[in-house]
């Protein structure tokens, strides 16, 4: 189906940052330190982090793009997005969780645009609408942008899924968002059908927006002791003492999850105190968190469904089904086999079920802790 | 434990008969048209037929050896056997089942010793107590020669084994053979128990000696046809007209299984009529007819038994039990996995159970049909 393009409102203080730090150790042997989850095609020719950036372009100028990531990351994501420029991706020394990564990010845009609006994107999810995605992006940077607000894209859910978290809304607001009542931990199945049922509850997709200055002040009344670190550093910004500033100063801020630091605390105010509203969201978004994730994403984008995906060249099933298999360049045969996963690198396999998939960081963990490195 | 070498009694005209042309579906990806179960190290450093040799090597000088193959398999297993000479590997100009191999053999010794005594082994059969073979077969030659005799050596079995043909064994002989009544085809699994508890049915090892007289007479009584193209062929040998008389008189012989051809006829003659005699045996056999026989024969020969071999450089196992995995240089990662073959090539990854490891050939049935002739 042809669809006709829906014309992007841009808000010329509108700023996509694009957290892309992790290392996605569920998708190993593909993943690995260097070539992390975001850096992978997953799920089409596009690596992840290219898919997130092509489908915000149209949202904002390319220079207006920021991307938060790590040492090890930072070549192969520049390599990745020649439309940015090396300034445009930071790399943060050490990993100190995501609240001092976006508050870097607040301070640095603070400097040059007052106005700025901050968009906190994960670089690893696919999102399956992507004119529907900038459409309702585009009434949330509005409402972000008019006043001191957080707003949150929270994901229409589908069905009871235990992996995610939830947002609870409340009371309706006039521009089509929710007062957000608070934010649930993954639930057990119980819980999560009651969700689904109650159908005033969200997956939270980790997409939040905010003014630069609400971000700054929120990191000021909560983390004392990081804001004016992130200050300092934002101040060394395309000065030649940046780097080493950014090394001396970043270690000190405190580890700290945006959630735990800012929207707890903020939405223990309650629904009418918190300023946090959730803009409901329905643009087929999946954050891919296994290879289980992303079998069932892959089967159900095929039509007919097919469950006997096979990332191969060529293969032959006898008796089997439902397996998610990838092992390019190789002729694959399954034999009486049903509900696995089989993933083969050059110098690595991985066998295991769509049931089980979740518990392949543990992989990763030993090989971490056997120091075999090459493999991790 | 350190074992005094049993000395062999040589008899002078003992000659081995290796037959070497099958392809062992059953073990690919790793087994190939040009690279057969024979040729492969499947347990051990040597190739199963390296083994076949080096253990029969002190029961005949290396001249007397003889290898029956196919012309995809000749030179492959010259490289392997630098002991024997080119001329003692015959290669097939096409398949015509067994009779007609070991047939041209018989013809082949007569034209030289008269009283030879053909032994005949298959060449992909794993044994794990040589000494007790070869004293075994000692006496199993020394039965062939006394007359015109048809020995079989008959395994003792250890367990209800659905997967071997059985030999129903008689009276006892004063020179330690019983009569063969019947060959059994492999039985259900009801029937193998019958046969374990009656005490009295063999396993059939495939491994016959006879003089070839006996065999050439055979073969004149029941494949009349046949007998003489063979002793045509047979007096060809060593004249530069061998190679044409070979491949224009070999496609006219009759297809067929020395078992159909001969041991069925002449079994039906019953018991004191046949003269074929069974020499109940107990060296460790196993044909390795499959991935599931080779982990179940690894496994066993693990002290104590270890259920999750993994041919890899390296592996970590969770929650996985009794798989076995074959990945060369690779590093392993087996979760929540139990009971699967998992087999890796350059080209092919074979993925299937221990219960249906067996069906592995119709992979190999496929990929002939579909003309993937690099993969077969």
């Amino acid at each position: 189906m042809i669809g006709f393009a829906v014309p992007v409102k841009s808000n010329p203080h509108f700023y996509p940052v694009i957290l892309a730090g992790g290392r996605g150790t569920r998708f190993w042997p593909l993943s690995r330190k260097r070539r992390a989850k975001q850096l992978l095609a997953l799920d089409g020719k596009q690596t992840m982090i290219q898919q997130t950036v092509a489908r915000l372009m149209p949202t904002a100028s390319p220079r207006r793009f920021w991307v938060i990531t790590n040492a090890d990351l930072r070549t192969p994501i520049l390599r990745q997005l020649p439309k940015l420029d090396s300034r445009q991706i930071l790399a943060e020394p050490i990993g100190r969780n995501t609240a001092p990564a976006i508050g870097l990010a607040a301070f640095l845009l603070l400097r040059s645009d007052p106005d700025a609006v901050l968009g906190l994107f994960p670089s690893d999810h696919v999102i399956a609408d992507p004119e529907q995605y900038r459409a309702t992006l585009s009434k949330a940077v509005e409402i972000a942008a008019a006043g001191a607000n957080i707003v949150v894209l929270g994901i229409r859910p589908t069905r009871p899924e235990t992996g995610y978290g939830y947002i609870e809304a409340g009371a309706a607001e006039t521009n089509g968002s929710l007062r957000v009542r608070r934010f649930t931990e993954k639930p057990d199945l119980g819980k999560a059908r009651q969700f689904l049922e109650a159908g005033n509850y969200f997956w939270n997709s980790g997409m939040f927006l905010w003014r630069a200055d609400t971000l700054a002040n929120a990191l000021r009344e909560h983390l004392p002791n990081t804001a004016p670190l992130l200050d300092t550093i934002a101040q060394a910004f395309g000065t030649r003492n940046f780097a080493a500033t950014l090394r001396r100063l970043y270690p000190k801020c405190q580890k700290i999850s945006v959630d735990y630091a800012i929207l707890e605390p903020r939405s223990a105010k309650g629904e009418g105190q918190s300023g946090i509203f959730c803009l409901p969201s329905d643009f087929g978004w999946n954050d891919l968190g296994s290879w289980t994730a992303l079998h069932e994403h892959q089967v159900s984008k095929s039509n007919p469904p097919d469950h006997t995906l096979v990332a191969a060249s060529g293969s032959f099933a006898l008796n089997a089904k439902n397996n998610y298999i990838h092992a390019p360049g190789k002729f694959v045969a399954a034999v009486g086999v049903s509900n696995l996963v089989v993933v083969e690198t050059d110098d690595a396999l991985l066998i295991t079920t769509l049931d089980q998939s979740q518990d392949v960081g543990k992989v990763v963990k030993y090989l971490d802790d056997k120091k075999l490195l090459k493999l991790t």
